[in-house]
């Protein structure tokens, strides 16, 4: 096989993070990135593909033989005036994985609490063969806290699963089918919830929101006996030694989490070592450079096996 | 709180299933059960709930202060005719049960294998924090391989989780937005599969079918470089010693097994050891009797609660 030249990456965003994912990236060709002090002065005539947002001025000067151009957005408008932009495809970042894999992170952990899967697990590990029936879904109701994008997808899938979901927002949304309550029903939504989804962006009103008071609110006495935490919104949202005491003494049943009060979580916390609970270290959805790059590579593996490139870009049009 | 009476059970179907499952169904009263000699002679006057199918024809003669009868079908013409039928509300068994616990089951293990659950598990034993970016769902093909009712309902719930969901059966099944197979074209289907779903009954042509030669027809070099099967229909469907081999050679990547040529799986099974591996016992979907006997439990509960019963026979209409 020909040596493959790197892709270029010129994207004018979040600088450390790109550096961090692309040493992982792209690992059949790796990438030149221009932001390293280190590409200034790289000769970039051979590379094949370029992915770009707000690039440098000379850059279609430098890179005279590209044979596609990736837009590190959904838009393309950051690089189409450039001068010297080649007549070839431009392909655009089309992006709902971060809806996506959020929800398939939720509803994992809603499935695993409710099948017991860390039963299985130990039964398996011990060689037992031990059958359980845990409620079904219906029996369990999830309420999501925030209701954006990312609320709204996970209400609609846990729905479809057959869980019993309610919702909560600061303000009232209005979703079909779903049950929902605002701020000031916080206590009511609480009651009626056995597992919590935590959806939540961090404000000073929902820093140190999930503490022990709220755990304390939570529904009892439901299919499972204890009520869940599960959060994949921002760890300081909520208070980790609440979580491990409310493990501990009963009044949760286990807890999923993706995010934590410091991350990496340290190596010496106990909820490490809590078995009902499921630690995931805040991968429930990947960051949008991971999906850029995976979109990327991609469409750069369909355009190599003479498949058409998807989201190309209508010149005419400019999107 | 009052003494409970038990609840009477006499059900013409199963004998050994129901005595097994009675040992911990109804924890907070018990039961009768008529199929036990030693109930013969027991006086059944004090006894409020009955569970019937076919009763003995001097039932209502002995539970004379019954309050509610619930059927043990779906139906009541078992019992209907029987002389002394009292004037109570009749319950008849509504179930979707057992296809809502098998599509948890799938997708569940469809999200443990696409999310790496068993690496989070060990990083979360060993305290280590290491982010990963598995592929989504819609990067993963499933086949279900059985299209009646539990095929049906699973497939439809994995391609609203996002996976590209493909289906087979004997003779062809159209089913909207799914690519279906039928028996002449098993290795198409196979070639295109990556997580393998069997939900098929257990007839001649499956006795042995998912073997070394199936598995190394599934689809390779896909988003997360190997197959993997997951079986729910039946044990003697699969042959075990070709999945453990598999396994150890890398031509599949994981599996979850629900069911096994031998049941209980022996304590010395290679299977129970393999990490990439989800055994659960046979568990996957409860039997019937368990529904049954939830679902009059649930009744029983919402009548003690002063709420309607559900499913209640019009004896005028006969159902």
């Amino acid at each position: 096989m020909p040596a493959r030249p790197p892709v270029l990456i010129d994207l004018k965003f979040n600088p450390e993070g790109i550096a961090r994912i692309l040493k992982t990236a792209f690992p059949d060709r790796g990438s030149i990135n221009l932001a390293d002090p280190a590409a200034k002065s790289r000769d970039l005539s051979a590379i094949d593909y370029a992915l770009l947002w707000k690039p440098d001025a000379d850059l279609f000067e430098r890179a005279q033989n590209l044979k596609v151009i990736f837009s590190g957005g959904a838009g393309v408008d950051s690089f189409m005036n450039l001068s010297g932009l080649p007549d070839v495809p431009i392909v655009r970042f089309v992006d709902s994985s971060l809806t996506v894999r959020m929800s398939e992170w939720v509803v994992l952990q809603c499935l695993m609490h409710l099948r017991r899967q860390r039963e299985h697990d130990r039964h398996q590990r011990d060689r037992i063969w031990s059958q359980m029936a845990p409620p079904e879904a219906a029996e369990i109701t999830v309420g999501v806290m925030g209701l954006g994008v990312l609320g709204q997808d996970a209400v609609r899938k846990l729905k479809i699963m057959g869980f019993n979901v309610i919702g909560w927002s600061r303000s009232r949304k209005r979703l079909d089918g779903i049950k929902t309550f605002d701020a000031s029903e916080l206590d009511i939504f609480l009651s009626k919830t056995d597992f919590l989804v935590g959806l939540l962006p961090l404000t000073p009103e929902t820093t140190g929101l999930y503490d022990a008071r709220l755990f304390a609110k939570l529904h009892r006495g439901g299919a499972l006996g204890k009520p869940v935490f599960i959060n994949a919104g921002r760890g300081r949202s909520q208070v980790q030694r609440d979580i491990v005491a409310a493990i501990e003494s009963g009044v949760l049943g286990g807890a999923s989490l993706d995010v934590f009060e410091v991350e990496p979580l340290p190596a010496e916390d106990p909820l490490w070592g809590l078995e009902c609970v499921f630690i995931t270290p805040h991968d429930a959805a990947i960051s949008e450079e991971n999906a850029l790059f995976r979109h990327v590579e991609a469409q750069i593996a369909r355009y190599e096996r003479g498949e058409p490139l998807e989201f190309v870009v209508d010149r005419k049009a400019g999107y």
